[in-house]
């Protein structure tokens, strides 16, 4: 069976070694990581099988990390990781959505297996996949164990990129280019919000004539009208009124790594103090871009975006970004660093970020936004759509 | 602000009171919801916001249910809700992927207020928007309530369908039925996966002339060539070769709704072995549609199949199905009952499943499937693509 892998096995040895480092520093034994997107970075493994149980186990005293999901999706561990068949495991269908039975009662058995009866064993408390349900069955299954919180250990590793990380950036960065080109050559008075949604999907997964796309971690928001204030409202199938303001957050994907960006489209001539708005949002963006570099914190550069804005009489209530990278549905979020007051974050080359300079207001809302890399001077924008209002 | 309502107040009310007579039977005074199929049935909440901390709370003794979220989705709330504005409460920004604040904190001061100290509290246990962490800090925000598990509570109330969500159901499923006929049309030698993805979201989203359509719980599945016989791999920008199988997993959404549907397309003359193959799948699908009815158990259902397929000499390991009805990523379960043996569940007037009658084997998969309501009298199939292996 062919392998399907996107990077060396020097690179996956380094991340596996980065994150045994800081297990050894925490004293945890075995870590069982829940999020999809950090199995994805230390195994390669790529399937929408993580809504029924699934872990990655990574045991201090082992070479591999150890992959635990359900059987049909047994074939895509062989596929989509460089683990040995030993590392991959899978639990039998009549464990899924069971009244009687637990997948953390086989996943316990094999912690036992390797000698971690009475380990001190990491588990990810926040993540989406790891539910209340899932701990208490685990802390039955293990009742020797000692459990503890290793939630955004990976994260924060995972947080910053390879050069061959970036590089797949740049490619999913060129595909959500494609989609909000096409989304502006789309947008017209008449047009159902439905079909410009059927466009921008389209072009999401076509990509580029060169390499294709896949699914993002959340639907696209295309926030229309009187739902230009509600940024994650879906989208309806009425048709474009003759002047209106869409609010698009698009969202392009490589190799499960996604680039966010939001543009506003005035259809019809913008009014004027929209159009103004327009001005000082790309004003405070493009020097907030400016103050990004190696060195500075999260909060230095939302001190300048925010001042900018002050100066103008505005203000932001939502914070004004946050990393992007590997992702998963539901959500992209990687619950490490905001671009927010009171974040010390230091920025790292490696480091992407969605700038996501959305102001939303009582009676309007305007999002023109720019993802970016840090680089070793300053930072790289990972889209080329100019920053500004479109008019159609 | 114009309301976004799909049902009348009366539907809405009758909900709630199911549900509330469910919790009186159990003693519980409130009820958290965590699970945004729950929310959306109960309230019309309708955005893509639960991947931050989100509640629906059902006071026993109250009128109407309390909406609690992030505070840029409050407007969401207001457009698709019928609750009045003092049942919608939002939690500032702060409170979003932090490390200091808990939004659950926010929580238990209006479960506070609604006189819920010492109340009966359940949660649902088994959501994957109930992390381990979330339910560690409600029982910290109350330290003197009882919680407990009231996971599936709704699922099983909403599994029976009302005729105005069924009329729903049937809009999914015409536009699930123009997604696999676009699909079929497109699939040829030489054109790259990703396009054949391209196709399908486009026509998802556009859905019909009439009505149009919007996300589905999860990214379709597109399974080709090697990668037939993993259900849940993710496409390729590889092109399809003369000869290969295509085994497709499809998801028509209207209002929340969802239909599932499979096929396999043979491109290329298929293997006789492959055609006899799908021939069974045929026979055991129509022999066990014909089964069902209400009554019926759902393991009877599982037991006319499997005996069509044995004596066919073959075997299915995973479940035959599942419900299917309102649902957000990442996944449309109900995890109530499953079409397998034990499944003791009785068929009733408005249940909705999708029969997943595919088969995976070593070395091929193929997945011929029928979503269906039961009717007074039988079943109504929800899509209308003929139940065949197709061929290009």
């Amino acid at each position: 069976m062919k392998k399907e892998l996107h990077f060396g096995r020097a690179e996956f040895d380094q991340r596996l070694a980065s994150v045994k480092k800081e297990m050894a520093k925490r004293g945890i034994d075995i870590l069982l990581l829940s999020e999809p997107a950090n199995q994805n970075y230390l195994t390669g493994f790529d399937a929408y099988s993580f809504y029924t149980p699934q872990v990655v186990m990574v045991v201090l005293e082992r070479d591999e990390p150890i992959w635990i999901g359900r059987l049909v999706d047994r074939v895509s561990a062989v596929m989509t990781t460089y683990l040995a068949d030993d590392n991959i495991r899978a639990y039998p269908d009549r464990y899924v959505a069971s009244a009687e039975l637990s997948a953390y009662d086989f996943m316990g058995d094999i912690v036992k297996e390797v000698g971690g009866e009475r380990a001190k064993i990491g588990v990810e408390m926040g993540s989406l996949y790891y539910s209340a349900r899932a701990h208490a069955d685990l802390v039955k299954a293990l009742p020797l164990a000692e459990i503890v919180d290793a939630d955004l250990l990976v994260n924060w590793i995972r947080m910053v990129m390879s050069p061959a990380e970036v590089s797949i950036m740049r490619q999913a960065g060129r595909i959500t280019d494609a989609m909000m080109q096409r989304a502006i050559d789309t947008v017209e008075a008449g047009v159902r919000e439905c079909d410009v949604a059927a466009a921008i999907y389209s072009q999401q997964m076509s990509g580029t004539p060169e390499f294709g796309g896949t699914y993002s971690c959340s639907p696209h928001f295309l926030c229309i009208g009187e739902r230009a204030i509600a940024p994650h409202a879906p989208w309806t199938d009425a048709p474009l009124a003759a002047s209106t303001v869409v609010n698009l957050e698009l969202f392009g994907v490589r190799h499960r790594y996604q680039v966010n960006l939001a543009r506003s489209i005035s259809v019809g001539k913008p009014a004027p103090a929209y159009q103004k708005l327009s001005g000082i949002v790309v004003e405070a963006l493009d020097v907030a871009l400016e103050n990004v570099r190696p060195g500075r914190t999260c909060e230095e550069v939302h001190a300048v975006f925010s001042q900018t804005l002050a100066r103008h009489g505005y203000e932001k209530e939502t914070r004004l970004g946050y990393p992007i990278g590997i992702g998963f549905p539901p959500s992209l979020q990687l619950r490490t660093a905001s671009l927010r007051k009171g974040d010390k974050t230091v920025l790292q080359p490696g480091m992407c970020f969605h700038m996501m300079s959305g102001l939303w207001y009582e009676d309007t809302g305007i999002t023109i936004t720019q993802s970016f890399a840090v680089t070793e001077s300053g930072h790289e924008s990972l889209t080329s759509i100019p920053r500004k209002l479109f008019v159609k």
